[in-house]
């Protein structure tokens, strides 16, 4: 997907190793650094961990504008409302348009400096602006954080990532299920447990509970096997 | 909302202080650690930044089950599949319930080790396994940006959607679940069912079993009740 992180005036190059990271894992490479304090840095690879190629690969430019220049649209985050620019729409309210927009053309993420966000100047230079929404009282997400949560969401969103392939269980037939409940009413009924005034509740509160969790072939086998254990020791 | 983070074996003190700005930016201050390896740490106090207060608060305790021991719903996260224990879910398709859930009792996010993960033994305990999706070829996401990912998830979730007006029915707490276990493995154990050489496998199974299902206070009763009666047959 062509989606670009674009850094502007980063003070700690540590942020922009862990930015660099936060993005590799949710599966974007294209990173513009807009005048960083430090770089490249020491600490800016450090914090990159596995995702050293992002960061090396990483242009910086002067301006927003040539950060910008080739994408069809560009997304501000700031964590405030401002008088002068666009309303700030919820990160997740704009996620299908961004998506959507990325199918023909980059779409770029841009976040402002650790301390003073994006300036004015660059928020009118965006298309949209982005909220992450955050408690009122402490809204101060880290620079990578915000990163890690923005990519999040729109890979979440557009569902890239399937989940780890899990062996299918085989699952018990209605016939599995039927000759389980049918030898747990007896092996109970042999034990005098229940209610004899109300003897289908607890059958019932069973079917309730085994419906919810579901039943593979070999765990009725193995709650099977119990129940002849009880049994065969009852008898004795 | 009652939701807890439990960060088990951390090694890292900074990522506990990390994880902790990551909590209270979206509005959540419930922090348990689970035999951190270096805590109090200055630097657990420099990366938490505003968000000392919650630093202050955590809990430290020995084991996992303490930990969850008054939790609803435990929610493992993972980056691997795993043969023995559930499938997991993406963590955007668990939130619903996560929310449900937490409308009538605490639950816990449970975050293992930066490099091992949780183990197998934890895992077990948690009722849910959570992923967060991620690029297959580097999935290693900081353990507090996993963190960040996945309280703005549910801070998201439920600010987006109006929330179902009941949770869950009464469910049974980590305290109830674990003696409903030693019950259930004390009761077989009279009868000589499960294997002698794996005795293990029985009860991973059963945890697996009823942790898909979720438990209701009624229900561990119902099945405790049960399992006195076979015994006091088997005495017989």
């Amino acid at each position: 997907m062509p989606l670009r992180v674009v850094l502007s005036h980063t003070s700690h190059p540590g942020n922009i190793g862990a930015a660099a990271r936060a993005m590799k894992t949710m599966g974007f490479d294209d990173l513009v650094l807009v005048a960083p304090r430090h770089f490249p840095d020491p600490d800016a690879t450090a914090m990159a961990a596995g995702a050293a190629d992002v960061l090396q690969a990483a242009r910086v430019v002067d301006t927003l504008e040539a950060a910008i220049a080739e994408c069809t649209l560009a997304v501000g985050f700031s964590a405030r409302g401002r008088d002068l620019s666009h309303a700030p729409a919820a990160l997740r309210g704009l996620a299908p348009e961004i998506l959507a927009t990325a199918e023909a053309g980059t779409v770029a993420l841009v976040f402002g400096n650790e301390t003073s966000g994006l300036s004015n100047d660059e928020l009118l230079r965006c298309q949209r602006l982005a909220h992450i929404p955050a408690n009122p009282a402490y809204s101060s997400l880290n620079l990578a954080a915000a990163v890690q949560v923005a990519c999040y969401e729109l890979a979440a969103t557009s569902g890239m990532h399937a989940l780890p392939a899990s062996g299918a269980p085989d699952a018990a037939t209605g016939e599995d299920i039927e000759g389980f409940f049918a030898h747990l009413e007896s092996a109970v009924h042999q034990t005098g447990f229940a209610d004899p005034q109300n003897p289908g509740r607890f059958m019932e509160r069973m079917r309730r509970l085994f419906a919810r969790s579901g039943l593979e072939r070999a765990e009725v086998k193995l709650l099977r096997g119990m129940l002849g254990a009880f049994e065969k020791k009852m008898r004795r």
